[in-house]
C-alpha cells in the first residue's frame, strides 16, 4: 500500500527541518510529477523553492503542469530561460499549450523557436484556441484510420505504429480529406471479427466537439456521455484537428467546482495557502475595501437612528440578532443559486418558481425564529412593544433576504458579473442595510 | 452542434406551460439519461413529478442513479416496488450497490430477489462495503487472463467473448487463485507482436487498491497517476475482487468539492433547488437556529455595555464595521483552510507556519484598514479618541480573525468535527463577540 500524502508530507518536513538533504532527494525520487506537485503545493514557500531545487530537471515540466496555478507561476518566476526550454521540451502538445501560456512573452518564444516544425506548428495551432475552449484543452495527437479497411489491417497498423498515445480509448475514423466519420472504439476493434470492415464496425453517433465549445460544456458532454476521449472537429468543414481526454477534462471539473466557492470568500481559485505574505495580503486588501465599503453603508443606516437608540439602547443590543440572521439565510439561497447556475439548472423560466419556493421558505423560518427572538427579547428586556419589533423586524429580513438571494444572482448573471464573486458582498449589504434600517425603523416608530 | 442545456429546458417548459405533453415526450426520447437527469433536476417538483412519469420505463434506472441524491430520493420515494424493480433490473452491479443503498430496506430485498443467484452474489460483495471506499465504488465486471498465454491467444479469447465492459483500457493479470499479478492495456495488447507473452508485455508496477481504501483516495491516487480504470483486491491476500473506473471516480471528485462548499452554508451537497417548500424550511431551520444561538451571544456582549453605548452613540454606529470586516477576513482564512484540508495539503507540521503567515497578512491589511477607518470615523463624529478606539478594536479583532481562522479548523479536524460545517459558525461567533467586546470595551476604558 502507498503511504498517505499526510505522513509523506511529515517524512519530507523532518528530512527538510533536520537539514539533510540527501533523504529529501530520495524520497523525492520515489514519486511521480503529480505526487512531487502535491507536495510542493503543500511547503511553505521558501522550503518549496529549496525542494523544487532538488526535483530531478527531467520532471520538471510535468511538475509544474500538475502545480495549482498560484504556485506554478510563483515557481516559473525564478526560473532561467534554459531551465524553461529544457522543461517544455518533456511536454505534451496540449499540456505545452498550457505551460507557454503562463510563461513571460520573451521567453515562450524561445521555447517555441527550440521546438521542431512541426511540434511548432502543432502548438500554435493550440494556442490559436482559448484555454477555455475545446481548442485549447485538446492534444493534436490523434490516431486515425479509412472507413475502407479491415480491422486486420488496423490492427497490423498499430502494431507497426507502436505505443498509443495516453488514454486511447477509440481511434477516430477520417475521409481522404480528414473530415471526421466516426469512431472506432479499441473494444470493437479487438471484440469484432478481423474481416470486418471499418465501416462496418465504427460509431457515427458519437459526435465531435466543434473547437470552439467551452470548456464547460465539455466538461458537461463528457459527464452525460460518460466518454474517456472525445474527438474535435473544425465547425465549418468538420475536418478531425484533435483529441480531448478526461484527464483534462477532470481539472476543468476541479477548477470550476473551486472557482465558485473560493470567489465567494472573494478569493480565485488559484490562491496558494503557502504564498508568501506580502502578495497575499495585497490580493486581499481589495476584498477587504469593497466589504469596508457596505459596512460603512450599513453603519451609515445605524447613525441615522443616533437618537432613537440613545433612548432604547436594547435596540442596539438586538442589532447584531437581525442582521445575522438575515445574512445566513439569505446566504444559504445565495449559494444554492450558485450552485444551480453551475449545474446549468437555472433559467428557461423557473426563476419565478424559484423566487415563490425560497420566499414560502423564508417566511416559515422567519416566522418560527422572530417569535423565538421576540420571546428571548421579551425575558430579556421585559417590554412586549420591544419584542413585538424585533420579531416583525426578524420577518421582515428573512423575506428580504430570500428576494435578494434571488435576485441578486439573476441580475448580476444578466449584467455578465460572476454572482459568486459580487454575489455575498451586494447579498450582505442588503442584509444589513435592511436589517438595521426594518429595526431601528419600526422602533422609531413604535416604541417612541 | 448539440443544443445547450438551457435552451432544451426553456424547450420543455413552454411545452409543459402549453399542455401539450406530445412534444414533451418527444423532445425527452432524443436525451441520453444523464441529459434527462440533468433536465429534472432542473424542474420544480410538480413539473418533475409529471415529467419522470413520461421517461421510457428502461431508462428510468440510469436516470436515476445519474440523478443528484436529494432529486432521487424525492422520486423514488413515488415509485412503487415493481417498477424500482424493474429499474433495478437495467443496471450495472456498482450502480445498482449505489441504488439499492438508497431503497427502503422492503424494497431493496426485493430487487436483490429479483436478481438472478450470481449477480446477488456480486452485489452482496458490493454491498458489503462501505460506499465511501474503494470496495464500494468498484464494478465486479473485470476480465481477466493468465501470465502464461500469448497474446494472439488473449485476442482470440477477447473476439470469442464479445463486448468488453465499458472504460476497460486494460485486462489484468492473474494468477490460478485470482490473484492479481499486474495490468495489460489495450494499447500493449494492440501494439506488441503477438507471440510475446502476457507475463513479458505486462505492467507489474501498477499497484491495485485495497477494497479499504477511502474514496477520497481513490480519486487522489486516479488523478496523480492519471487512471482510467484500476484494479481493486483483498487486503490480506491480494485477490482481485472488482475494478473502480473514471466515470465514477469523477463522480466522488464533484461530490466531494460540492460538500466542502455547501457545508460552509449549512447545506448538503445534496439539496435540491427545487425542492418541496415544507421539507426545505425545516431542513434550513436547524442551522438557522444554530446561528441564533451565536447571533445572541454576541447580542449579549453588546448589551453588557448598555451604559457605555448611552453615552457614546457612535460606538453603537461603528458597531456593524468592525464586526463584519473580522468576518470577512476571518472566513477568508478559513476558506483557504478548509481547501487546503481538502487538498491534503495541511499537517506534517506546517500548521504554525501558516499560523505566522496568516496572522502577518491579516496585522499588515488590519493596519490598513484601521487607519481608514479611524480617518472616517474622525471626519464623522469629529473626535480623535473615538477614532483611535475604532481603530485599534479594527486592527485587534483582524488578527483574532486569523488566528480563529486557522486554529477552528485544526481543533475541529482534531476532534473529527467537519471544519466545513462547523467553521463558519465558530468564526463568526469569535469575530462577532471579539469585535464587539474590543471595540465597546476599549470604548468604555478610553472614552468614558
Amino acid at each position: 500500500m502507498a503511504t498517505t500524502a499526510e505522513s509523506r508530507l511529515a517524512r519530507l518536513r523532518n528530512a527538510l527541518d533536520s537539514g539533510r538533504l540527501l533523504p529529501v532527494k530520495r524520497s523525492l525520487a520515489a514519486l511521480n510529477p503529480a505526487e512531487i506537485a502535491d507536495l510542493l503545493a503543500a511547503l511553505p514557500w521558501a522550503e518549496r523553492k529549496l525542494v523544487w531545487d532538488m526535483v530531478d530537471p527531467a520532471d520538471d515540466g510535468e511538475v509544474l503542469l500538475h502545480l495549482p496555478e498560484g504556485v506554478r507561476g510563483n515557481l516559473i518566476r525564478d526560473m532561467d530561460t534554459a531551465e524553461l526550454v529544457a522543461a517544455a521540451g518533456e511536454l505534451d502538445i496540449d499540456d505545452l499549450a498550457d505551460f507557454v501560456e503562463h510563461l513571460p512573452e520573451t521567453v515562450a518564444q524561445q521555447v517555441m523557436l527550440a521546438l521542431d516544425a512541426d511540434d511548432r506548428t502543432r502548438l500554435e495551432s493550440v494556442l490559436a484556441f482559448s484555454p477555455d475552449s475545446a481548442g485549447g484543452l485538446m492534444n493534436t495527437d490523434t490516431v486515425t484510420v479509412r472507413p475502407d479497411v479491415s480491422l486486420g489491417v488496423v490492427q497490423r497498423y498499430l502494431r507497426r505504429r507502436g505505443d498509443l498515445p495516453s488514454h486511447t480509448d477509440a481511434l477516430f475514423v477520417v475521409d481522404r480529406y480528414g473530415g471526421y466519420l466516426g469512431t472506432l472504439s479499441l473494444d470493437k476493434l479487438l471484440t469484432r471479427p478481423e474481416e470486418h470492415l471499418v465501416a462496418q464496425v465504427m460509431d457515427r453517433s458519437r459526435e465531435a466537439l466543434p473547437v470552439t465549445m467551452q470548456a464547460r460544456d465539455v466538461a458537461q458532454r463528457f459527464h452525460s456521455s460518460d466518454l474517456v476521449s472525445a474527438p474535435v472537429v473544425t465547425p465549418e468543414d468538420g475536418r478531425l484537428v484533435g483529441r480531448i481526454t478526461i484527464d483534462d477534462v477532470v481539472d476543468v471539473i476541479r477548477a470550476d467546482a473551486q472557482h465558485d466557492w473560493m470567489s465567494m470568500a472573494g478569493l480565485t481559485e488559484q490562491e496558494d495557502l503557502f504564498a508568501p505574505v506580502r502578495p497575499a495580503a495585497r490580493r486581499r486588501a481589495v476584498w477587504l475595501g469593497i466589504n469596508l465599503v457596505t459596512a460603512f453603508a450599513a453603519s451609515f443606516v445605524v447613525g441615522q437612528f443616533e437618537a432613537t437608540i440613545t433612548q432604547i439602547v436594547a435596540l442596539a443590543v438586538l442589532m447584531p440578532v437581525v442582521a445575522s440572521m438575515g445574512g445566513i439565510a439569505g446566504s444559504q439561497t445565495l449559494t444554492l443559486m450558485i450552485r444551480g447556475y453551475a449545474l446549468n439548472q437555472i433559467g428557461g423560466g423557473n426563476t419565478l418558481w424559484l423566487l415563490r419556493k425560497e420566499l414560502l421558505v423564508a417566511l416559515m423560518n422567519g416566522l418560527l425564529w422572530a417569535v423565538v427572538v421576540a420571546v428571548i427579547a421579551y425575558l430579556w428586556f421585559d417590554r412586549l412593544s420591544l419584542a413585538l419589533v424585533v420579531g416583525l423586524a426578524m420577518l421582515t429580513n428573512q423575506a428580504i433576504a430570500a428576494l435578494v438571494g434571488v435576485f441578486v444572482p439573476v441580475t448580476l448573471k444578466k449584467l455578465g458579473i460572476d454572482p459568486a464573486l459580487a454575489g455575498s458582498v451586494v447579498l450582505t449589504t442588503f442584509t444589513d442595510v435592511c436589517g438595521f434600517f426594518c429595526l431601528l425603523g419600526l422602533g422609531t416608530l413604535i416604541l417612541l
